[in-house]
């Protein structure tokens, strides 16, 4: 029997986030389980390993031009590498913004297809027929353009949050979720968001920090906005890559 | 500056339990660091590997004596040398089923501590003062008398379920959370706890398989039962072990 592949998860950034993302990724395998006629059961879900390595502030090292840009890249590298040797055919990495690294990453392990979040996100969104959507980051995301890129690229209209609406972000991001204060989170985050839904009308809203999730889940007023979790599309492509041509699933 | 070690988690048994030992190991890790008065920081938590991989069925080899115990040793063999070459210290057992092989595991990992699920929460219980609990298991764990032995070698009284209940625990662990049934493993799961808490009277009940807390989350009538999550006491177990002789940290 043709088993599925072995996939890894890079995260660290932070671990909550990483942990989480464990959770989406397995819970989406056994959507997929499911959805092919199969028996959910310890034993049909694919080898996968997680590694949480310590890595440096990656929007502080965008921030700082081109000294700091290299210091997130080499614990990423080594943990790349070593979850390339643990087998992993794709890697999904757990960070929005540690994928401005994802080009080096990417040509540094040829043999690992190593998933963009953004360009999932967007093909989702574009596959779903949404023509605009607003983008809750963090400053190195912005700066570097990732998500603006590759919803450009499928044809959708990115709506950035004003200065001091990042800057609410970049609190409940730091000395929110990182720190473990939720309640702040949840404030800083869903203020931004019922601002963008005010100013954008009802577009999609993507959650574009792995932080912002944890941060707002049940947040008061934010249970009619359209509110989509980059981590849960990335996990699904993760598992559909996991899955690939194995027996009673897609090619 | 001397950095927290790194240590490992052996899942896949199953998949979510192991997910879900990521986040409690994250979570006692920021507790650790806050007593410590430590900032709290992606930077802070200390390098984890988590293997989730395919695992022939603990109770079902166990049942079947000698000629399928050893089915489940291989794979978590090569799990654990794995997260030994990947530099983990000390490695906990996502399952505690699982642990009818520690014995084994250890021995041919020396250079690794693994931790013992049973001791550690029988350890947690004797250092509150508790005389007596109540075991929520699989039948591989009642058949290898896992807590049971722990328990009595720290001196408390281990209160088993009856027949008809192992039953229904079973259902609720395998038909139930397993195979993404949460109803099923809710309705199973609390109404063996709500008999054990009857039977028993205040003492408190071990949710002794990783499935069980994941299924008894939010069940009605349950919030006044001194439940206990293995996981939780094992996650914090590792957090004390990856922090040992870190600075601001007890050796």
């Amino acid at each position: 029997m043709l088993a599925p592949q072995t996939v890894g998860i890079l995260g660290g950034m932070g671990p909550a986030a990483g942990a989480d993302f464990v959770r989406l990724f397995v819970d989406a395998c056994a959507r997929l389980l499911r959805a092919h006629g199969q028996v959910v059961g310890d034993q049909a879900f694919p080898e996968h390993w997680l590694a949480q390595v310590p890595v440096p502030d990656r929007s502080g090292a965008l921030e700082s031009s081109e000294s700091g840009a290299h210091q997130p890249l080499e614990p990423m590298l080594q943990a790349l590498g070593r979850l390339a040797a643990l087998g992993s055919r794709a890697v999904a990495i757990a960070c929005n913004t540690a994928h401005a690294w994802h080009g080096t990453l990417q040509a540094r392990f040829p043999q690992v297809e190593v998933l963009h979040v953004a360009r999932e996100v967007s093909a989702h969104l574009a596959a779903q027929g949404v023509r605009g959507a607003a983008l809750m980051a963090t400053e190195g995301t912005y700066r570097v353009g990732l998500y603006a890129q590759a919803m450009a690229d499928a044809g959708i209209a990115c709506h950035l949050p004003r200065d001091e609406e990042r800057r609410l972000l970049m609190r409940g991001i730091y000395d929110g979720v990182k720190a473990g204060d939720m309640g702040l989170a949840r404030s800083c985050f869903s203020g931004v968001a019922l601002q963008l839904a005010q100013r954008h009308g009802p577009v999609a809203i993507v959650m574009g920090c792995t932080e912002i999730p944890l941060g707002l889940q049940g947040a008061a007023g934010t249970e009619g906005l359209a509110l989509l979790d980059p981590a849960q599309v990335l996990a699904s492509a993760l598992a559909a890559r996991a899955y690939r041509g194995a027996p009673g699933h897609p090619p």
